[in-house]
């Protein structure tokens, strides 16, 4: 089970996975008729704020199955997108937002990241987790075997500063696994990757890893890698 | 004065500008010999852990005048950007980050803003607000009448879902303003602005500012408006 707070991460809840949904718990100024087919504990202000991990809180959390991921033989995206070890849930969450933006529908994420379903990640994310197929993995030199064996085949690094720059690598999205790394340590060894960079022209070099999967992300939308 | 807290913050804290900082307080466990300039109080950890404002603190504070934007009749950037009423330090700082990374060397951010000083915001942006030209304006059409007459005079808004494609709109960095609004209430009316988009192909449509700030400015640098 897992916590979503907030107006607008339970109304995406509500709109991708209501039979998820197990209860509601609102204060009486909450209009919840929205959420027609969740029932709900109302209870007043200021027993709500005492569950709420927000500090100014909006008077609604659903209470939610954690969405099994569908087993696929072969997986339905463009390319893999590959999260290894993130630790920061705000940053995870935010790049789950911007993996639904774009229109990305698989993410592979470590076991030693933190939880996608986490109460934090879910409020940054604002639900988005629950319009993606979450795959966990344990190790990654044994995903990378499996995803080729799904056909995924280039598997790409992205580095600070070594390989071609990501605007110019014509193969990026053809089929291909795209790993981002730790936000303090980078990337582990990954047998026979290849790495890409992503040019950055200011004195001050340094992007977080959810701007990085940001650019990345909506370079596969400029070239159309989407639907 | 403001706060800069954590290791990576204040080596580019003390890389870009030497000479703002005051004076710094660390525990004995951190080697302060980098900061060859710098007078610095050394503490027990377990007093400092009671000044940081981090949970895990990484023993090291910074305390440093605030630079003073230069008055430039010019600014040196090919487009301006405009922050409008930005509400998140955590967000703000991650914007900052990007814009030195990705060259940009002006930012106007509103009075209405959160403080782009504030120990929340530097620890986010790395001290990056230390490698760029602050500009802080009262009202925005104001500010805009100011850019114009700079040459800035096409100005553009982004928008969720009007306008042209930002990967299409050929003018967009030419002697341009760039306007991003608050993270929940978007933009305000702002004269004769062009609205601009961020096309998202996945049915999960919602960027973060930050995210959308990213894509515009990496668009930017992939276009090699920079240097």
């Amino acid at each position: 089970m897992c916590i979503c707070e907030g107006v607008r991460a339970c109304k995406e809840l509500y709109t991708l996975r209501p039979n998820l949904i197990e209860f509601g718990i609102a204060t009486n100024e909450i209009d919840v008729s929205l959420f027609e087919s969740v029932s709900f504990f109302v209870i007043e202000k200021h027993i709500f704020e005492k569950l709420s991990a927000t500090v100014n809180t909006q008077g609604i959390i659903l209470i939610s199955k954690i969405p099994e991921c569908p087993v696929h033989e072969q997986a339905e995206s463009p390319f893999a997108l590959v999260l290894d070890s993130l630790s920061d849930p705000g940053n995870f969450g935010t790049i789950l937002r911007t993996c639904a933006s774009a229109g990305l529908k698989d993410v592979w994420y470590s076991a030693d990241s933190v939880d996608p379903y986490s109460e934090k990640t879910i409020r940054s994310a604002l639900s988005s987790q629950f319009a993606l197929n979450m795959h966990r993995y344990e190790d990654i030199n044994s995903l990378i075997l499996k995803l080729r064996s799904f056909g995924y085949d280039k598997v790409f690094r992205t580095e600070p500063a070594e390989g071609k720059s990501c605007f110019c690598e014509e193969k990026l999205f053809d089929k291909s696994v795209i790993i981002f790394g730790n936000e303090a340590n980078g990337i582990k060894e990954v047998d026979s990757s290849i790495p890409i960079n992503i040019p950055m022209p200011g004195k001050f070099e340094s992007l977080n890893v959810a701007q990085a999967v940001t650019v990345i992300l909506f370079e596969a939308v400029r070239r159309r890698v989407f639907g």
